[in-house]
């Protein structure tokens, strides 16, 4: 029965998704006499949590609480972090019910539930919770895994080549492009190596309406950039960039972290700075590495064939008896091109 | 008005395929007063035409033609070959209007059109066309090009790979070997390379309820499978082998071709053979091969990754500016696999 509400919920959160990072997105409705009667969503980082905005909206309207049921994603916190409990909010207000999309991984904010029910208010959890924790997987991977949630992201031919025999790879494909901005505009952190910015010198930026910067990533193992200006070191979004090179000189505002370059190294590292989601764009050799902790691949496919050229995994090698196997989340198909969302298979 | 009509037309041809080659499959529909009163197909090679078997059927319960009108997808024969000129018999019939999908493109069987409008029947040209083209695409090809229609078909990883680094590339796609069991029972041949043959070692016969065999063709150069056994040889379906080396032994049903073996060869002995189209499958050199006369691809992808592996196309090489294009003519997706039909792009 209450379906219907936490997916309004989960509908509502989505507004919240890249720019809540780290924090997960969160949508709150609260529900009296079978209406919703208000609803609110967590908008940004240090923003108010989406209960507080459904509480206080409510408040202003003199709505009466009492008895009133609240459907919210994510298990309210008790927790004084950058804004007070939740808990606290929900118990005074008079609520009498609370429905939980899933439990909060995160040890530090979590126990919501508990004290919720400590004073007297009746707990519903998991409605609709593989969804919740679809909406969450950013966050529930850099709580539980301690690394951001990894995307690779590539555009091939039929044939699986992202360049042709002459390191060629421009425009393979046309009509998805917007498909691109829009996942820039939900990751944290975009990703490429120093040959790609050498080859294509690409922005990563977001171009989609109202859409934000990601930060972007630069893996420059050798310093091969060092002096050089490239695009992707413009002052328009904030800049981190790997090297084993000492010596290697970027940019003033560009952080510059040097380290044994590993992805392990990598990957810990953006954590730490709060990069809970990042979206691997190339070249075929970054492609290789993180391939082991693919998340998800946004697979997108031109119609055209190349035949001899640059592999999307040039650097890896797996036999016909062990592959990597993924599922078919989402396809998308024009006359020409191919989108495809590829889960990995869960071990068998 | 007559598109419905056509439709079915179309439906009761398809019936023909697989069995009618290098004859078109052909429907034919009798409408009287707004009803279909009778309808017919052209069942096998050498069979009787499908106007004939629609207008006997119809005399047979003693129906009154006079007036009625005939839906045909091709153009009636003008034409004594294995069975005498369908146009006289829709002229004794007392059938008053003939409507036809498309021209026969064969100059010998031709004509009909003609015929009947001497003598005062109506006739409506142009119904569902298209559809009717794609219908006898094999039919057109080979009667226009000299050479049997080409269809690729290729199995491969996400990235583009029909076998790992060490060579292995059994069952690479599963769910979907249905699909070519029902194109080998399409098509007049199947044709793969003699590399194929020694590594898997395939049947290439149909394997669908009622299936017929292709004609096995195999593509053996320097003659490396004489004097062997391999399962293409076996006596389930003629076999036709191409070689340079004139002491190659194949067994003795086996018909064996000493030419230059250059593709242009091969298509034309293949067409003088009453082979109107071809499925190519394999290995990755013929492919490559016949690449540029590919009048359809069938590539069923699984959702696997090899890294390094033998490429589908492996021995030919396009720029980023002038690559092969296709368009998707079709896609079905499961889980773990995809299917597509790609058509090459009419050039611009």
């Amino acid at each position: 029965m209450y379906e219907k509400f936490m997916k309004r919920a989960i509908e509502i959160a989505k507004k919240g998704l890249g720019r809540v990072n780290p924090n997960p997105p969160v949508g709150a409705i609260i529900v009296k006499n079978g209406k919703i009667i208000s609803e609110g969503f967590h908008p940004y980082f240090g923003g108010p949590h989406a209960e507080r905005v459904a509480i206080e909206r409510a408040k202003k309207k003199e709505m009466d609480l009492a008895g009133a049921t609240l459907i919210v994603t994510l298990e309210p916190c008790d927790h004084h972090g950058k804004t007070p409990p939740c808990t606290d909010l929900i118990i005074e207000s008079g609520i009498k019910e609370v429905v939980v999309g899933m439990r909060d991984p995160n040890p530090v904010s979590g126990k919501g539930i508990e004290k919720l029910k400590k004073h007297g208010i009746k707990v519903i959890e998991g409605v609709l919770e593989n969804e919740v924790k679809k909406l969450c997987e950013f966050f529930i991977t850099s709580v539980t895994k301690k690394r951001p949630f990894i995307a690779i992201k590539y555009a091939s031919t039929l044939d699986g080549k992202i360049a042709d025999a002459n390191g060629k790879s421009k425009w393979i494909t046309h009509r998805l492009r917007p498909r691109v901005h829009k996942l820039r505009n939900f990751y944290s952190a975009v990703l490429v190596g120093a040959g790609t910015v050498l080859k294509d010198n690409p922005r990563l930026t977001c171009r989609t309406k109202n859409g934000r910067n990601p930060i972007r990533v630069v893996l420059d193992r050798k310093g091969i950039l060092s002096e050089k200006n490239f695009k992707v070191f413009e002052k328009n979004a904030r800049v981190i960039v790997f090297t084993q090179n000492e010596r290697a000189k970027y940019p003033e505002h560009v952080e510059k972290v040097i380290t044994d370059c590993s992805v392990e190294t990598i990957l810990k590292t953006l954590h730490e700075k709060g990069v809970d989601s990042l979206l691997v764009e190339g070249g075929s050799d970054v492609f290789s590495e993180f391939l082991k902790y693919a998340d998800v691949i946004y697979a997108f496919y031109s119609t055209k064939i190349f035949g001899k050229g640059l592999d999307v995994f040039s650097n890896v090698q797996f036999s016909v008896e062990e592959p990597p196997r993924f599922e078919i989340a989402r396809v998308k198909t024009s006359d020409t091109e191919i989108f495809m969302e590829l889960r990995p298979c869960s071990q068998e």
